[in-house]
Order: C-alpha cells, then sequence, then structure tokens
C-alpha cells in the first residue's frame, strides 16, 4: 500500500522517486494523483516527504484538484529556460529538473516511473544523471520496483474500486450472453433478424458501448476469439468472422475506470448451442485445474508454486506445459495469473520459481486463468476471475460469474 | 510522410530506428504497424531496409496482421535468456536486444521511440549504449524527431482517416447540442424531465456513450468547462457542476479512432439561451482573430508568423498575450495551434520564432484554435477546428460545423 512506500525506499536504498506523465492511463502517476486532467508535469517524492506535482500552469486547477502539493512551471521560471534554449524540449526538461532538485536538495539514488515517450527522457535523464555528481539515476524493473512492490497489497478503498469494475465488467459480459443467445442460427452461424451474420467486430462494438454507459473504458481492446484465433492466447480474434454455434470462443475483457484508473480482467470461454465432446474435455480439464490451484492458495506463500502446481496437474491430464516444453504452443503456455490494478498487468507475477519470488500477501489482487490452446485443432479454453487475498487467508472472486462453456440457444 | 523516413534518417544521420511499447495508443508504433493487439515486443528500422517487428510468440497472428516482416521472442532464445537472467526484464530484454542488433548488424546512430514505462527502458537502453562500442543510442526531441518529421506530411489515406475522425466527432457535438437545447430550465439551470439538474459529468458520460456508438474512443476525456473553468485554457470542468444557462461553456472534444489510431480535435464555446454583452464581445474578438488568421495561413511559411499574428492582433484588441506578457493567465495565454495525427498533439509547434522553426507544408494536418481567457470574470472563448493545408495551397477544415455562441433554449 502507498503507506508502504517510505520503508519499500529505504529498503531499495532510493532517495526519491521521480514520475513523468500524464494523470491519465500512467499507473505510476494515477497511483499519487489519482485520475486528473493534467497532461504535462512531473511529480517527485523524497523519501519521508510528501510528494509534490509540478505541472504546466493551463492546468493548475486540475493538478490541485488531487489535493497534493503543487507547483507550476512558473515558479521555475519555465518560459525564459524555454526561450533560451530556442524551444528544445530535453535542454528545457533538464534544466526545469536540475531547478527542482536544487530547491528540494534532492540527492543520492533517484528513481524514475511513468509511461511516457522514450527519446526525450532518455536524453534528458541521461543529461541530469551526468550533469549532477551527487544524483544517480536508477531504472528499476517494472514488476520489481518500490512503487510495483507498494501496489503489491491494496487499499480497502481500492479494492473496492476493482470490485465495481468487476460488477461493470460482468454486467457487460451479461449483455453479450443475452444478445448472443436472442440471435437466430442460419447454417450454423448467428444472424440477426434480417439474416445477416453477426460478426466479432459488431459483438466488440457492443462492448465497448455498454462500458460506456457504465462508465468504463476499454482502452486495451477485448479478445472474442474463435476457433484457431481462440488456440492462440492473446489473438484478440478477427472482426469480419462471423460466429458459430458449437466452436470455442474465448472472451477475455479487460476494461478500466475512465481515464485509466483501475482495470479488471475476466475470462470465459463459451460454446454456442452445444459443445463438441474434445472441447468438453478440454473444458473439464481447464475448470478442474481452475478449481484445484484456487482452493490451494494461501497467503503468504510463493506464487510460482501455484505456476509449478498448475503445470503438474495440466501434464498429469496429458497436456504439455511451458515448465516442461517452454517452447510449446501447445498445451498450457503461459502463466497462471498476474497481479491487477492500474496496470492489468502488475505485480505479483506467477512464473516459476527461477525466475520470480513474488508472494501472494493479504490485500494482493491477482487473476487466476489456467487455459489450454490446440491451435491446430481450432481449440482454446481459459477460465479467469480477479480475486483478492482476503486478509483472513481466503480468496474472494471480485465479481462472481457462471463458468458454464454452453450457452444455450433458444433459437437454434 | 512515411515514404520520406529513409531520407529524414540520412539527413538525422541515423542508422536505425528502434521503437518500443505495445501496438495500440502508442503513436511512433502504431505509424508502422497500425493498431494491432500486440502487446509486447520492439520493431526495428534500419535506413534503407524494411521495418522488423519482434513479437511476443503469443501474439504472432495479431503482429502477422501488420502485413511487415515479423520475428518471434522464441527466434533469439527469450526463454532461456530470461531463466538465465532469473526473470530479470531489464537484463532479459538487453540481450535480446544484442542478439537482434548482432543478427541485423545493427551499428551506428539509433533513435530510441515510443509510449513505454520509463524506468526499465531508461536502464536497458544506457546497458546497451555503454555494452555495444559501435552504437549510440539517440533520444530525440519529440516535436523534431524523425518520426515526427515524416508525419508532419500526411498520406491521402492518412487525411481520409482524420476526416471520418472528425464526422464522428462533429456528430457527437450535434447530439450534446441536440441533447442541451431539448432541456427545460429551472431557475437558471439546464433540467431533466423530472426537474434535476443536468451536470457536466452526465454530458461527459453520454459523450462517451455517443462516440463508442460509433466507434471511436475518448482515452484523453473531454473539456466541458464553464464560467471560471473555462477561463483555464485545459480545465476539463467540474463533474458535479450543473449547467447554467447564458454562461461560456469551452467545449473542446478530441477523440480517436479504437485502439489509439487518429485523432480529431475541436472546440466550441456555447452560451445556453442568450449570451452576455461581455462575453459576447469577447467572442467576436476571438471569431474575427480565427477567420483573419485562417484566410491568411499559406503553404510552406512557418508556423511561428502566425503565432505572432494571432498575439498583434489579439493585443490590437486590447487584449494581454504570452508574447509581450509571457506569464500572463488573462487574455490570449497558449499557442494558436499544433499538428494532429496518431498524437492529439504533434508537430508543427505553433509557437514564437525563437522556439520553433516548424513549417506549414502541405499535407499538414493542424489545428486553430485562437481563444481569450479572463478566469477571475468566469469567462473563457476557444474556436478550433482541424485543418488540413491542400496541394493547391488552400485550408480545408475537416469537419465543418457552426461557430455560433449561442445556442437557443426553446424550453426556457
Amino acid at each position: 500500500m502507498q503507506s508502504d512506500l517510505d520503508r519499500l525506499m529505504q529498503e531499495a536504498e532510493l532517495d526519491a522517486l521521480l514520475i513523468f506523465g500524464p494523470t491519465s492511463h500512467n499507473a505510476a502517476m494515477v497511483y499519487f494523483t489519482g485520475v486528473r486532467h493534467v497532461s504535462l508535469g512531473f511529480l517527485l517524492k523524497q523519501r519521508g516527504k510528501p510528494p509534490i506535482h509540478v505541472h504546466d500552469p493551463m492546468e493548475r486547477d486540475e493538478a490541485a484538484a488531487s489535493g497534493l502539493s503543487t507547483r507550476s512551471y512558473h515558479d521555475f521560471d519555465y518560459q525564459k529556460i524555454y526561450n533560451k534554449n530556442g524551444g528544445d524540449q530535453i535542454k528545457t526538461q533538464t534544466e526545469l529538473l536540475k531547478r527542482t532538485f536544487a530547491e528540494y536538495e534532492v540527492t543520492g539514488r533517484v528513481g524514475v516511473y511513468g509511461k511516457i515517450e522514450l527519446g526525450p527522457s532518455f536524453s534528458i535523464l541521461r543529461t541530469l544523471d551526468k550533469a549532477l555528481p551527487d544524483v544517480e539515476i536508477i531504472g528499476e524493473n517494472n514488476t520489481r520496483s518500490v512503487l510495483m512492490k507498494a501496489r503489491l497489497t491494496k487499499s480497502d478503498e481500492e479494492i473496492e474500486r476493482i470490485r465495481r469494475m468487476g460488477q461493470i465488467t460482468t454486467s457487460v459480459v451479461g449483455d453479450v450472453a443475452n444478445f448472443l443467445t436472442a440471435l437466430d442460427v442460419h447454417e450454423g452461424l448467428l444472424v440477426d433478424r434480417s439474416g445477416q451474420p453477426v460478426t466479432v467486430g459488431d459483438i466488440k462494438q457492443k462492448i465497448n458501448l455498454w462500458l460506456a454507459m457504465r462508465g468504463a473504458e476499454n482502452p486495451k481492446g477485448t479478445i472474442f476469439a474463435i476457433g484457431r484465433d481462440a488456440g492462440i492466447p492473446h489473438s484478440a480474434g478477427t472482426d469480419t468472422d462471423p460466429i458459430p454455434v458449437g466452436q470455442p470462443i474465448v472472451f477475455d475483457i479487460y476494461p478500466c475506470e475512465v481515464g485509466g484508473g483501475y482495470f479488471y480482467d475476466f475470462t470465459r470461454t463459451w460454446s454456442l448451442g452445444y459443445a463438441t465432446d474434445e472441447v468438453l474435455a478440454i473444458y473439464e480439464d481447464v475448470l478442474d485445474v481452475y478449481q484445484t490451484v484456487s482452493a490451494s492458495i494461501l497467503p503468504n506463500t510463493p506464487c510460482s508454486q501455484y505456476q509449478d502446481q498448475t503445470c503438474d496437474l495440466f501434464e498429469a491430464k496429458g497436456h504439455a506445459t511451458i515448465c516442461s516444453t517452454p517452447r510449446t504452443t501447445e498445451g498450457y503456455v503461459h502463466s497462471l495469473a498476474h497481479g491487477l490494478g492500474l496496470d492489468v498487468h502488475e505485480a505479483p507475477v506467477f512464473r516459476a520459481a527461477k525466475e520470480n519470488k513474488d508472494l501472494v500477501l493479504p490485500g494482493t489482487v491477482f487473476t487466476i486463468e489456467p487455459g489450454l490452446y490446440y491451435p491446430e485443432r481450432g481449440i482454446g479454453v481459459r477460465i479467469e476471475d480477479t480475486v483478492v487475498m482476503q486478509p483472513g487467508g481466503e480468496i474472494e472472486i471480485l465479481a462472481d460469474f457462471p463458468k458454464d462453456l454452453v450457452l444455450e440457444l433458444p433459437r437454434m
């Protein structure tokens, strides 16, 4: 949680954090400011001190709305520096940071964060690193940074916001199910009242509409992948594809609060009207592993042990896995889960022990999403919920929804 | 245009471009790949050679859909490197880039681009820069980079896509006007049929809905700013505010294609029912400057001359401007315009000559958006269209819409 930050900075021997970029769709910044309408600026957080947000003067009211201490570029003679440097963004920002560091007496190890255009930032920070002998610029691993370690446990308010996004997500998933099952079937494809096949693109546009109606945003798109597409975990599906009965559809949806706040992540695999025995068998393997693994997860245990457990369970059922066949593109080909919050993928990481040492802690929000993929057979099945590890040691699914494979089609 | 890239790389003495990040909401990458569903990877463009997209194996089909040459992480033994480095993202990516550079014989000056989490990228690039004596990593100024110089002129297809976003944008603005003018008025505020005041937040949610209905996305939010908020150019407005008659409302909307493609940018200032003489006078000054300046813009001329012209015109009308009073927060406080494309703000820059040398070229797409701001008097007025400089030397507004200040309220 944010209250752990000073301790985590101490442990990482960081004297300050420097966060760049806008206050929207930028997790590191939004973690401090909330979603605001400040496009230009940076935030300085020194160890043991409250953060300061330095912003463009045109955005002063928006910056102030965060309740943080704010300073305007004007306070550092921005326009004069800008003119002196002939409008050179890199030189201007470097000088602005030098003046800020001088005024706030920033020295030592300074971690840098934020989702921002890489080129100018790289030059600014390299110059700053060379120009200030008392300062060392540190670029941390994303999933192991102090900010990510703080975000590894969520406050009650954060969990509540993710839960609300879960309610929105599952109600849109319910809308999609209702829409699909109300359609007619013609020659094995879903068709509308005029007999036209409904396409994946149609469904995706409705999803965006239904999310917008509920005040959510979908910046990363939706996976609605059928047949061979479903067999490739990150295939988003093909917009022009019609929607057939009796084939597996991987429907993975991961919207966020408007402006880039908290996410939710959710997957169901559906087969419309009926499922083939082959798909049903694979679905049952995935569901069984989902249930076994989610019943095993305990607080303060390494995430990697659940990836190992998932591989063992799938291998016992006769599937290849990346644990024993790292380059396999059939069977179980990804990690079991990932943390979730202001990024859809954040810490903890659920990979093999040799790759990470993250723990599931009380207050950690993460997905559980085993899956099996057989692209050449036109099959993919994944089941995913977002859960929180409660203080009592129980896992809670933040938004429940039926896991059934077959969606009955009354009009088939 | 993209076809200028090899020449521009030559002029900037760049041997290669290295672009990081996802293929959505990431202009530098989307410029090559289009909007796709590839979250992990990088793109290498060597001078005189076609670009190569190196991607996560789970996203192979999505990467291939761009039609570019693609390589999988697997081709460079990614999993082995990852395991050897204990899952350390920075070390793994650094090694992956080293192997890619070796295979493609990348040497010389390599420009780096992409909107991405800063910390790990900074470390990766600093390490690479030190480890490879034949390679120099270059972080260019964003608005002056070779990529931005290529994007300074748009192809017919790009202009068509921006025009289509303009049609979507103005039709949503029309919906908002229709919605507002159909409301009742009670005690000077717009109210719904049940007598409840309609708020700025209500309008913004409808805007997101109406954009989603038309297949657009609104990642940066909307400015709907009333009274004092309108007097601060980048104030987005206050969600809980009711909507009064007879006060200026700055309505600035800048949506993009789904997944982060081309933007449009558009502003009208409305006063509902009637306008005060004070607001009307300021509106007429802004409209007059808009018309005079937009009638003057010629191809192959410096953008700065139109900022100067705008300042001169406003000063002749008795308003302070940032040209003569750089820190003013009253009068004309921003630049006249900005380029627009895959970013809502891109080159060219319309600031004073000492700050930039950009030209308006045939095929340049840019905004024209003079405004006046008097926050203490509760007044802001801005009028903005997105235009293209046509080959014949004429400016074309990409989506026309009435510029009237007063929206009549039949139910007032």
